[in-house]
């Protein structure tokens, strides 16, 4: 033999027989990483198929199977036993990347410019639990009809439409975006034709999807000060400068605003319940800010994230609803009404942007996932879906009026917090000078999840308090994580 | 009655006794609407509910329900009968956006520079049925064990586990992380941890977020020339410079790439099967690529959509289980495997850059959904993904042989196809000089969807041919699609 072959043989490769991989496999892999690292060489011969089988006691087929495929990719030249040899796979020595050898430091950024102002952005959600009494916006997931939803899904997967199996429409699945054009029609006032609604994957894809076409890096976006964090992480995200705008008793105040920037051409507003104040913009401001809309061919982004639960009256229309001039963008999700990781909801876009806002889609993930769509669709159309909300909103009026009683009963000395005709969460405000943060995070110690009504402030100014989440916790947890929290405010002192 | 009262009572409010929407809602929507118009004016006093009442024949508690409504959204002041007079909702008669006045044109592009970018960019995947014979990429969707899904979908949906109805993590759901890194350990050759593999949208969701993190508006990217149009779509949405790399039979040819534009740190490849060329990266340009990335610390962008496809030797194994230096991003998804309205793909990223894609999604769409992320780990954990993709692999072998088989008779003298080792379309070349778009055009007229081999260049040298799925039709549909093939290639001429 000569020297050559005998590198191969010699090479000690470790053939586990009772491994799951085939034997085959497990040499393929060993020769390839021989050669890869350079321990093998070009141009050295590979010995015959039979001097290898006895070498390593196998059959030869498995030796030709392995080395069919080195061959096949490029690592061997020929087949074995055919003068075959190890190939140029390095253009240069100076190039092997080589196991082992220690990683140098990156010189260049690992992020581009542009990536690294999406990944640093803050105020992204948490990416932690919020099966945790108080959660703010977290729906009684217990109360969903989840086995009905099974029993609409198997329905679906026994006798699936091959269009919903297949790659669908951008904009959704047809029936379900007419089913929603009707429900937001109804329950929420906005006037829009199915072509115009669009089916997302959470509303802040249709959110940043917005921003993207509509703004370029730095320029300014008008957001409500307190508002979502959530909504300052994705606008800083895709680079745009936060104009704070002051909210008070009336919402979002327009004048403040366009004094404040008036270059500014985005407003994010909440108008049907402003997070986390509370607030219901007034007619008389949804006229200011649709006039300046439509004056500076500005756009506003309208967030109906609860609006559909009010305990008081019927809901409030929507922006959008009276919108004459197609500037309203209106986004809304069934991760509040439903459950959230459905991760389904929709934008009704003015029609002009209907197209671009399917481009975005096709150049990202296209869609959402067919048969989800489906079953929401048959959820809504068998009634379904208005039955779950009305019992949502009656269990949550409940849970608000427990909620606030037992908030009196053992932090009524620390907190004002009032009751709310609508929405998911309550606002409650320290009677004195208290770090919120730290009540926050001695909550969280003690399984209970508020957020500091201070992280929602964009400006200097803050107030200091909780925002908290009524609708999942039943009557004991909300008894107990009540407990908690008196706790964590007096640990604070 | 003073004149004011009469402009109200006067007014010509159609009440629909018949109508769905109760009286108050169309009493409260239709008053509305002649404030928000500008018909009533701020001021006006309105008439008791009583007078109201008994004008429209309706009950008092009818009235009192809209105009509470009314006056808490801000349109009246004070309750009915309370000396209400409509508010002063807009600020100056000239900003008053009003029905009716003809829309203007838009002084302001609709769309921001980087929005005009993105929608604009060419090359998206097309929103049409693809349950058509010969679309390329498109699985046996009848195939597909879609009553079994459905089982494994209502076995989740009768007992959910709470998380999996929440909120879930951006990454997605460990266990099918754990199972993923898993299988694409075992067959396509990746070295990585569950902690690496996020799951996300679809493979483009990904590849799309890795472009905005790592590039910069008018960076360059190596794209294969001829090379997929969905990718140069997504490249050019974000705003990359697509620099054409010339593929021949080892693939992406890395010297010419270095050599077209040296400052380029982001390549995109298809190394286990090109796209459309079918070619195989050899080992020596693998490991010139690696070096390369190394080297500039650049960016290779592995896109394996069908490499578990073989049907000649083992799969290939991937770029990612060769490369020691984290420069890699491999991406690979179950539309291809499965089918693709599951919307199931996923990344395996380089370590550091894990938290970079998690950000990214937090800010958009959060997290793929929880259930179906726990149905395909059941169905992966039970043995029901290898099973299919045994059954897929030898059905597609066998697609593949009628294909080449009815090819040969109906457009041989046309087309020369070879048959390929690997994935679910074949590349036919025509023999002479013909428009292969106009062939394209003319067989999808008659029902066929083939792709123009033409469209896949970027550079100006192109072949024309046809690019066609072998997959997705049965043994009769493949037989008729290949007539009206035929006949769509004599229309031509």
């Amino acid at each position: 033999m000569s020297k050559h072959t005998d590198t191969l043989t010699l090479v000690d490769l470790r053939l586990e027989r009772n491994s799951p991989t085939p034997l085959h496999r497990q040499m393929y892999v060993q020769i390839r990483d021989l050669i890869v690292d350079g321990r093998l060489t070009a141009g050295q011969p590979i010995p015959s198929s039979r001097a290898i089988a006895s070498t390593y006691d196998v059959s030869r087929s498995t030796v030709v199977v392995a080395f069919e495929q080195l061959a096949m990719e490029g690592y061997i030249n020929g087949r074995v036993g055919d003068a075959t040899r190890v190939a140029e796979v390095l253009r240069s020595e100076t190039e092997a990347p080589r196991r082992g050898i220690t990683r140098p430091a990156l010189n260049r950024p690992l992020l581009s410019q542009r990536g690294t102002t999406l990944a640093n952005a803050g105020g992204a959600p948490r990416d932690i639990s919020q099966l945790v009494p108080f959660a703010p916006g977290m729906p009684a997931i217990n109360a969903f009809p989840h086995a009905l939803w099974g029993q609409l899904s198997l329905r679906r997967w026994r006798k699936p439409d091959a269009s919903l199996l297949s790659y669908g429409e951008s904009a959704g699945y047809r029936p379900l975006r007419e089913a929603i054009a009707g429900y937001v029609g109804a329950t929420r006032g906005a006037r829009c034709s199915a072509d115009q609604v669009i089916i997302v994957n959470g509303s802040f894809q249709a959110i940043e999807m917005a921003l993207r076409l509509l703004s370029n890096p730095d320029d300014p976006i008008l957001l409500e000060d307190p508002g979502y964090a959530g909504m300052r992480g994705t606008a800083a995200a895709v680079g745009l400068r936060a104009v704070p705008v002051p909210v008070d008793a009336e919402g979002f105040r327009v004048d403040d605003a366009i004094r404040a920037c008036p270059q500014a051409r985005l407003a994010y507003v909440t108008p049907s319940h402003q997070m986390p104040t509370g607030a219901i913009l007034s007619a008389s401001r949804r006229m200011q800010l649709l006039a300046w809309a439509q004056r500076c061919k500005g756009w506003i982004i309208e967030d109906d994230y609860d609006g559909v639960f009010r305990y008081r009256g019927q809901p409030l229309a929507s922006l959008q609803g009276i919108d004459e001039f197609n500037r309203v963008i209106y986004v809304s999700t069934f991760s509040k009404v439903l459950v959230p990781a459905l991760r389904l909801a929709y934008v009704v876009a003015p029609p002009d942007l209907v197209d671009a806002f399917m481009a975005a889609r096709r150049f990202s993930d296209r869609h959402s996932p067919g048969v989800d769509q489906a079953v929401l669709t048959d959820f809504m159309e068998q009634g379904h879906f208005a039955r779950h909300l009305r019992r949502m909103r009656s269990l949550y009026e409940e849970r608000q009026a427990l909620f606030i009683k037992e908030a009196n009963l053992a932090i009524g000395d620390d907190l004002v917090i009032d009751p709310s005709p609508a929405g998911m969460h309550l606002v409650g405000r320290f009677r004195r000078r208290v770090d919120d943060t730290k009540v926050a995070a001695a909550a969280w110690e003690l399984g209970v999840s508020v957020t500091p009504l201070s992280t929602f402030y964009l400006g200097k100014s803050k107030q200091s308090g909780l925002v908290c989440g009524f609708t999942q916790a039943d009557a004991r947890a909300t008894r107990a994580a009540m407990q908690a929290l008196a706790q964590a405010i007096r640990r604070v002192g």
